[in-house]
Parts: C-alpha cells; sequence; structure tokens
C-alpha cells in the first residue's frame, strides 16, 4: 500500500511535466560570457522536414537550447503539391511562438546547390523569399544584402563529396575574398568533418556544429547519455538575439556532439576549466596521495598522457567526482590530453590538473 | 566513417568509467550546513545480505552519498554455516577502504527482535561484539554505553504490523525516557510510514530514511528517473564523521525517496528555496506576464492550490526550467503547497514563488 | 582493443537500421483469426497535428502494428492560413507508401463536434471531402452511404464530460437505431472509459482503442517496457484491408493499452490461452510440486484470487517462464481471476492453470 | 484520473515480480537438439568475487540461462580471513537451489596458475577440495580423474600476455595429447581472441564464451540492447545435465556476446536459418519486387556483400521484419556474408535469403 502511494507521485509528474520546460544543460559560461547552446540547421514540412515549426520549438526547449534557426530549403521543396511555397512560413509561425517561451529564434533558411559550392544556410536574414534566385551567387548577394551570417553546411557530405572530404572551390574562394562566408559545419547531423577546423583557422571563419534535423528530434538522439544532438556553442556577452549574433560574427563559438568539443584553445581551455575542480587531497598514505576531481558539466574528459608515475589515463565522467590516486614521486605539473576536446585538426587540448 | 569515429570515443568513456566515481547528486546545502546524503541500514554477506562489505562502499559511491552504515542483524545470521560469526567483519573490511575513498563510514549493527520492541540500527558504536545479549534491554544499554544513535527500523514493517501501522509500546516509551531513541524510519525500502513524522515531533526524535538493502543497489534501484534509493539528508556543520554524529543527534535531517521529501519546515523552506529560483518577467502582454522558474535539483516539485487566476498546478521538473504564465489579474503572493515535500503526518510546504 | 572491435560492430547496426523495419509485436493469433494490431486514429498537419502523413506510417511499422487510419478532423483545421484544405491529403500522400511498406493503411477521417454527439471516425471511407457537411447529421449520412464504420471517439473526454463519464444521448440512440453506429473508443490516449464496454455489449458495438496521436509517437510513448500506444487487436480472417473491415463490421476485436487488455469473454479467453502455457512438473517434494508457466506475449498477466493454499496472486510477466511452487494439499483447479484483463465493465477474465 | 488507474496496474507488476523469473531469450534450437544457453565461468565470495552463490543463480534465471557454473579460484582466496577456505561451498550452497529453480547447476573449480598454463576451468566434477595441489599437473591430473571437462580460460588475458595474443606452450599441447583439454574460451568478460577459433579447429576443441563475472552481474551488463552477458550456446539432445555434457565433450557449441555470434558453420548455418524467414513479395512494380525477411530472434544480423544489383547491406535487426526491395534485374541466388557470425578465424557465415 505504501509503496502505490509513494509511486503514484511520480506519476503525477509524468502527467504534468512535458514540453513546456526546458532542461539544463550543465555547460558553463566562461569569463566574460555567456554560454549559449544552438542549433541554427533544421528543416519542416515547409521543405523537406516531417514537422510543423512550433514542433522545432517546443524539441529546443526541452533540450535546453537558446537558440536555434529553422532553415528550408530554398531550391528544394517536395511537399509543394500540398503545401504552398512560402519562404519565410516558419518564420512567420515560429517567431511569437518562440518569443513566449525565452527562446531566440534567428531567422534563417538554406540556399541547396550541387557541389561546388553545395548547401548554404542564411541566418539573421529578414526575408527568405528575396534569397531565392535563379544564380546562387545572386542568392549570395541577396543575402549579403540583407547582413546575413552565411554558413557553408556539411562540406564533407557524402552524396557530394564521396570520399567525405571538405574541398574550397574557387566559389568558396570568392566568397570568402568578399567577406560573404562567416562559418562551417564542422559537426552535421552524425557526421564531422576535421579538415574544417584548418578551413576555419585559416581563413578566420566561425566553427559551427547543428543537427540538420529532419525527423522529430526525438526519433534520431535517443534519451541515453551523451546522445545530445550537436550543437553551437556561443559565447555571447549576454543572452540576447543581438549579442548572439555578435559573438557569431566575431567567431566565439565551440561546437559539441556527443562526448565530443571543439574549439580554438581560447574558448576551449577556459571552458574547461570552468568544468573541472581539483580537491585538496583528502588522505595521503606513504606511497600516494589521494585527491578528487570534480567536473560539474555534461560532457565527460577523457584525460590521456600523463606524466611519469601519473595515471596514465583519468576519465572524469560527466557530473562527476573523479577519486585520483598520485604517486608521491610525481613532482612534476599533473599535465594532461584531453582527447574529446579538439583545438584544431589534429590537435587536442593540453590542460594541467593543479 | 566519420560516425564510427565519434561514436568510438564514447565507448572509450564506457570502458574506462564505472565504479571510481562518485555522481553528483544535485541536492543544495542549506544556509549555515553542508547536505550530507546518507543511508544508515544495509546488509552484507555477514548476515542476512548478498554482498561483500566493500560492494556497499562502491555503491555508494556510486550513487553519490557521503556516509553509510553497514548494519548486520546481531541475532539473525543465515549464513553462519560458512561464515563465522564476527559482528564486527564489514566494519573492519570497510574502513581503510571507505577512507580511501573519501566516504564516511560509520559503524553499525542492528538489534534484531520480534515486536515489541522490533529492529534497532544502533549507529556510531565501537564494538558490535559487546552489544549482542541475550535480552534486548541489555543490547540496549549496551549500544548506549558505547555512545550509540539508536533508530528504530521500519516501525510499520508488515511481517511485524501487518495493518503497516506503527505502535509505540511501552519498550519504546522506556527507551525514549531514558534519552536512549534517537530516530525513526520514515522511508525503509520502498515503504514509508506518515505516523513516524508525528512520532519524531512528539518526542524530539530525528526523522531517518534508509535503503535497508540486502541484494546489490542496482538490482532494486534501477537507473531511471528519480529511482535513487531512499536517503538521509543531514544537515551538518561540515563534511566529517563527528558533524555527522553531531547533526543526528541534534535531529538536523530530512528524508528523500524517490520524488517525496519529507522534514520539519525549519529545514524543508530553506532547502526549497536553495533549489528553486524564479526569474525576472522575459515578455508580457496585455493579459499576462511570462517568467521562468529554475530548479537546480535533481528533485522535481509538484506545486498545487495555486491561488485564483495563477495557474493551479505547477510541476517544477528536476535540473528544468519551467515557464509560468501569469494572469496580469493576479496581485496576492504566488502562494502554492508543495504536494511532495511533506512537512507533518499531514502537512505539505507551504511556499511562495517571488 | 578486442573490446572496441566487438562494440564496434554494434555501431554498424545503429547506423544501418532505423525507421525500414517492423518490430515483432508478440501477441498470439486466435483459433481461425490473425490479430492484427491497429490504431484507427490519429492526426497530421492537414488537421491539428504537427507531422506529415508518412511519419504515422513509418511510426506504424516500427510499432509493429498491420493497419492505421489517419483521421485528420474535417471541422478543425488550424493550419489553413498555411495548408490550403484538403481532407484527403493524407490518404492520397499515404496509400501508395503504405503499399510498398505492407502497411494496411484505411482512409479516414474525423467528425468533430461539440457533445452531443462529440467526435467520430469514419473509416473505410472513399472521399472525406464529400462528408462535411455543415449539419452533423449529414455527416453521418454521407459516411453511411460510403459505407463507413463509424467510430464514437472518447465518449467520456473530460473537455466534452467534464466528470469523464460517457453518456448515450438521444443522436447516439438515433445512429444506433440506423445501424449507423460501429464502434466506441475503451481507450484514447491516455484514458480509458470502463462504461463503454457496457455500452459495446448492450448495442452489439465494437470495442476501440486508439492512440489519437498528435506529436510524434516516440513524443508520447516512450521506449520502456509496456509503453506501448492503445491498440485495437482485431481478429481477422487473413492479412487483408477487405478481412480487417469485416472483422471490424463483425466485432471481433479487443483492446490494449500498456498493461491493460479488455475484450469479451469469446476472445479473451482463448487469447489468454495462446499466450500462456503450463509446463509439467520440474520437481516435487514432500510439500510441493514446482512447475513453470511460459507467457510468450507482451502482456504481463497478474493472476489473483487464487484457490485455497495455492499462491494467491502469480504475475506471469512478459516474455518470461515463471516458477510455480505448488502445496499438493491443492487438489482443486487452480482458477485465477486476471486482474489486468477486462472482459466487462466489472468483470475480468478468469481462468485455469492446467 | 483514469490515467492513474491504469498505471497503477503497472505498479502491480513491478511489486510482484522480479527475480523469480526466467526471461525468454529468442535464440532457437537447430535441427535435433535444444539450445542451452549457458555461462561457465563466475566467481563468489568464496574466491575473489563479491556475491554470495544463490545470487548467481538469480541472476541466470533472469537473464534466460539454462545452465551454470560457479568457478571460484582454488589459488586465490582473498577473504580467507574472514570465510574459511571450503572449495566446495558455492557447489553445496546452490546445489538445491538451482534444482528448485530449474536451473541446470554444473560444478566446477577455477586451476588459477600464472602463463603458462594460466587459468582453467574444471567442470562436472566431483569434489574441488581434491583437485587444489601444488602442481599444476597434479590438478590437471585429479581433474582428469574425476572426468572434468577442462576450459583453458581466457588465453590472451592481457595481465598474462600483454599482447593479447594466445599461445600454445608446450603444457597446452602435452594437455591435448592427454585428451584434457576439451575447450577454450573466446569469449571472456569484454574481450575476445580470435585465434582462439583456430585452435578450437586445429585440435578439435570445444568453444567457450563466458562471463566470469565478479560483481552482481547487473553492474557489469545494464539492460540495454544487445547488452547481454557472453553466452555458451549447446546444442544438446535435451535439456538436462546429462546430456549438456554430453554435448560439451563433443564440441556442439557457439559462442554468444552482444552482437556477436561464433561457432561452426555446421552449427552456424541452421541457427541462422532458424531465426530468419524470407516471405514472399508482397508487392512489385516495375522495376522491384518487395518482400519481407522477418528475424524471430534477440541476435541482429548483418549482411554484407550483396550481389550486384541487390542491396549490398541489410540489417536484420532482432525480433524485426525486414523489408527488402529487390531490383527485378536481379536473377542469381541473393547470397550475403554475415558480417557479424563469425565461422572461423577470419570467416563469417555464408548464407542465402530463399
Amino acid at each position: 500500500m505504501k509503496k502505490l502511494i509513494i509511486i503514484a507521485l511520480l506519476v503525477a509528474s509524468v502527467a504534468l511535466t512535458g514540453f513546456s520546460q526546458r532542461k539544463i544543460v550543465n555547460l558553463p559560461d566562461i569569463p566574460g560570457f555567456v554560454t549559449l547552446k544552438c542549433d541554427f540547421h533544421m528543416h519542416t514540412v515547409f521543405s523537406d522536414g516531417d514537422v510543423w515549426p512550433t514542433v522545432r520549438i517546443d524539441e529546443a526547449l526541452r533540450d535546453g537550447l537558446d537558440a536555434i534557426a529553422i532553415t528550408d530549403h530554398l531550391e528544394y521543396t517536395p511537399k509543394e503539391d500540398y503545401i504552398p511555397i512560402d519562404f519565410n512560413a516558419a518564420w512567420k509561425i515560429g517567431e511569437a511562438y518562440a518569443k513566449e517561451r525565452n527562446l531566440i529564434l534567428v531567422h534563417g533558411t538554406e540556399i541547396t546547390r550541387k557541389m561546388p559550392p553545395g548547401h548554404f544556410n542564411a541566418l539573421f536574414i529578414t526575408d527568405a523569399s528575396l534569397i531565392a534566385k535563379d544564380s546562387v551567387w545572386d542568392s549570395f548577394e541577396a543575402a549579403a544584402k540583407q547582413g546575413a551570417f552565411l554558413q557553408w553546411n556539411h562540406p564533407g557530405w557524402k552524396s557530394q563529396q564521396p570520399d567525405g572530404i571538405p574541398r574550397m572551390y574557387e566559389v568558396h574562394q570568392k566568397l570568402i575574398k568578399n567577406g560573404w562566408l562567416n562559418g562551417i559545419e564542422f559537426f552535421n547531423d552524425n557526421e564531422y568533418y576535421p579538415l574544417v577546423f584548418s578551413f576555419c583557422k585559416q581563413y578566420n571563419l566561425t566553427l559551427m556544429g547543428n543537427s540538420d534535423v529532419h525527423d522529430a528530434i526525438s526519433e534520431v538522439y535517443a534519451g541515453e547519455e551523451n546522445s545530445n544532438r550537436p550543437m553551437t556553442l556561443v559565447f555571447a556577452k549576454e543572452r540576447s538575439h543581438d549579442s548572439l549574433k555578435e559573438a557569431m560574427f566575431t567567431g566565439r563559438t565551440m561546437v559539441y556532439f556527443r562526448d565530443m568539443l571543439a574549439g580554438k584553445e581560447e574558448f576551449a581551455k577556459p571552458f574547461f576549466y570552468r568544468c573541472i575542480s581539483v580537491g585538496k587531497p583528502f588522505y595521503q598514505n606513504d606511497k600516494s596521495i589521494f585527491f578528487e576531481v570534480t567536473n560539474k558539466s555534461d560532457i565527460p574528459f577523457y584525460l590521456t598522457n600523463g606524466v611519469q608515475n601519473a595515471p596514465a589515463n583519468i576519465t572524469l565522467s560527466a557530473n562527476s567526482v573523479t577519486r585520483v590516486v598520485l604517486s608521491k614521486k610525481v613532482t612534476v605539473p599533473l599535465v594532461y590530453d584531453v582527447k574529446n576536446v579538439l583545438t584544431g585538426e589534429n590537435e587536442v587540448l593540453k590542460i594541467e590538473l593543479r
């Protein structure tokens, strides 16, 4: 009997909760900036997606995001027999809905061409219909005229690059020269393109990570550990549409997917140190000192390449306190590589436990 | 290919993590005290449990506990054909093991009699073997002599009280008169006994909640939401064995199980307000203002009985931000009952969202 | 290393599987009939649902269904600013898609009025647009003209019956008299209406259970045990559209939701005995014989009210073999009530373990 | 209200079920033999395990096993300060307990030496204490005298073979020559040793897969898909201790872990065809025919290397019906490699969908 009473309460919670809440995603701010969790690439029934625009907002809330862009294709609208083309439909449907839910909705669209140049999201636009042009260059120009942040999508997508390797064509160089290209996707859906990191460094472009979701999010990213969708973490001066935009144009992002994080060292390092704290030794014996490392974030960190006599590998699981038993022989700083925090195409973050 | 690389990292985490880490349980401290998560009732192969004592320590770490007591029965040792009786065995095996893992291990034992008086844990003892006596009163006296905290276990357990209702017999009154009874279990295993709250208030006893686990914890409390074991939350001056003891003798506890919390209002109120923060309105229209309530804790709160024109019920899900849409007609304070925070046998916590 | 290789295979499976497969739902056929798993009530963007019609077909396959009907509202089309009204759109989009996936798609629509008469699905129709009429009675007549199976939806829905109790109004009696009403929903979404069972028996109507889903199914029915959507189990002569229709008009159904099953005894009894098999004793001692009961189905069965000296309750978990220890004192048949198999408004199935 | 009633039933099931039931593991018999699911390697508190012997039996039932052996170490008994050495303790405690639960308990022990020769389980013995000898060869001889099935455990275990590669030393050759070595572990815990398959073929030894579990099973193999423990599938003439023994000495086994299966083609082929059935075409158009392949087993099968114009890869998910769309151009038999069914060190099963 008692048992039933206790569990009945749980049931009440199931009945009352649901979509109206924003999950707390434990990712810290960095000094001077708030960390906005964002996804700037997704589709609805207004192009080749399978859900209504408000679903994208509800999903974003549940996933704890701060900002999204719905980016239906301009050139691919397979549902037009049933749904008249309206390139701004998702924006019009979502604008007030997002505002009432404290989600930043970014007006966006997707320019969708064969490679080269491939697919591009224009973000922070004012009217998608003006960007739909026969010539892709006219589309780019129209986007630029609206002050768009232009993002090159999945440059190594196998349907367009069968070997999975992103390539810069003349048109991309020209976009860069014009100052019209602002970011490139490093994560898209289940893929990632290491080379993009080098492109971003070389041309001073913003690193992006997005879901490009077409189905319901819950079909693609199941509820297990580290099953979050790809996100762009934007380091903004405050949680607002304009601060978000400023941060993206300035390149203050990292990208996050499953248990991987990637970003320039200037962001990755303070981010890591905000996740982690090292406690004072709680015990020692003749040979070893014992201390704890707390990881308050949702991201596990895999430390490798420990110094001599120190543990070679330490996994700092998400939302956990990890015990470290350290030989008293170790006198040098406890430096490690963080295997799952990429700071370049072939580099990982180096940190010290102190 | 990319896909495989990403997911392979996850695999590494599976391989490296496991038992050596303490989960962060999001339960706040209250002003002046740290909140220690504790379980003071469990068994091993040294009585009728099925696991070795170190398993209890590993499980406690994984569950994010700060302190446990292993309390094997004095009078029920069904494995004695294979394991010679040693009432202090679990303590001896666990003491150093716990210390090296930063877990507070409390020396304990269980006095195990028919009702009355029933079962009792003696905690903070020095030698369990001296408490094993023919007469239960001699056992109580021996425990008292060791300065034990005496806890009456599962007073409404159906094997001893078929109607599930706890009863104070003469022997309990006598224990109380002697100052030898210190706490009573409100939660035990899957049961709870509302009447215990009144006993604790009337006789100034400490409210306790424990697992009484015999199997592996993972067999009993599966990994789903709100599936944590019963815990006693102890409000201690610091995270140490002696502070823990002081707090328990002083009665500074709450108990926690699944999505239920119980404790005196003097603890429940500040605890609630440390879990919850109410944001400034982020939006308003003609009729309503919109604001968010953040619940940083692992416990959902079910608010009920809202004032006129306010939402009648609000579920503040665990680790979530809940949007509240409030009619501008509401001018009185936003008071609510918190349905799952008990402050007495028939009382729930009353709070205000401000 | 080995570890990584093993787990990498699993990853491949994740990558390759997905939507294109039909889960095997373990529900037996009954003598003379195949058991078709069906859901005859769901919505898409063509009324107030949030997904595209093909999503409903994909979801149905994944959930192991044999037949569905998409039943968008005739009188409630809140998306018409963006999607022109086409009452047959879901059917036109889904027909070939379902055929290529071996799913029986039933052409349907929902007549949507205030109570009385409330909401009704017309199933097995030929043209939904002809059923959209100003007068509800004209709609009924148009449906009847198309040979529709008319289902009264959620008759105790609290938005229309605040006390949750279904009521037969004059219009319902008139429908019955005309032979135009064929079934009533017993399960709808998370609700059920016990009284419907009596209505169905009294007026010889078909018992129905459906999801009435508006979101993605995966948002509503999570992947846990007994979290399946409500279903109508139809006992058809073969797996075909026409057999399905014949069986429904003839009333050969049961309804299934979570761990509840409901249907007339003539179906419930053979269904139960097809799920269960009782093994020969595998062991005995002086006092007891030991035997096993196998439940090959996905539905647990809760046996209660055992005869004297037999176990009072036996839970035959889904897809499990349950050991029964039977006292040798028991000489009468082992009859039980099956608590979760309803055979009437206030009746449960009675069975014998033999 | 309705909602609460429905879900309350579920709660009843949680309360009543648990350990007393054997899960149905969907693995088919093969012609002439029943498939017994077995685990012949596990530990308890009587050596270096952490649980009581009856726990191993309860776990085995829950995991749907037919037979287990508890194989505590003879030479490694770290708990002997608290538990007097009794090499037959687990057997004595478990024998009646298993019999009353219809589980075949095999009397076993583990001979535990440095490499060479490494670790060995002696199974189907009569007295473990007689096998505890100073000289390992004396142990082997004593085991042989009891008619033991001798299994070489984890021959590539990195603590004994840092490169993970199993090696046959002189002592192993001598065991083989004497006819004293009967099986080798291919799967052990999370590891597998491809080379073992070649050893087994060359020397006509039985392929074994076991958990070697020390903790509670639930700590090691979580409840997710394909998270089962390693098992030896034994093809026995009937479900009995003696038939099991005969089958093992005769070499009629396959091994199963996660989504991998390994065994000689003579077993793997009929096993696969018992899992799979190919339906008649349910639909066709100008270009393609559509048919379904049913996989009634708990093991997914990953088909690869399809013939020209046929799907290159097909994943037949566990307990699922998979649609295959086949080009009418294909006229040759639909042969595939089954990537996750190993029939040799470097071979996989070849099958035909017909």
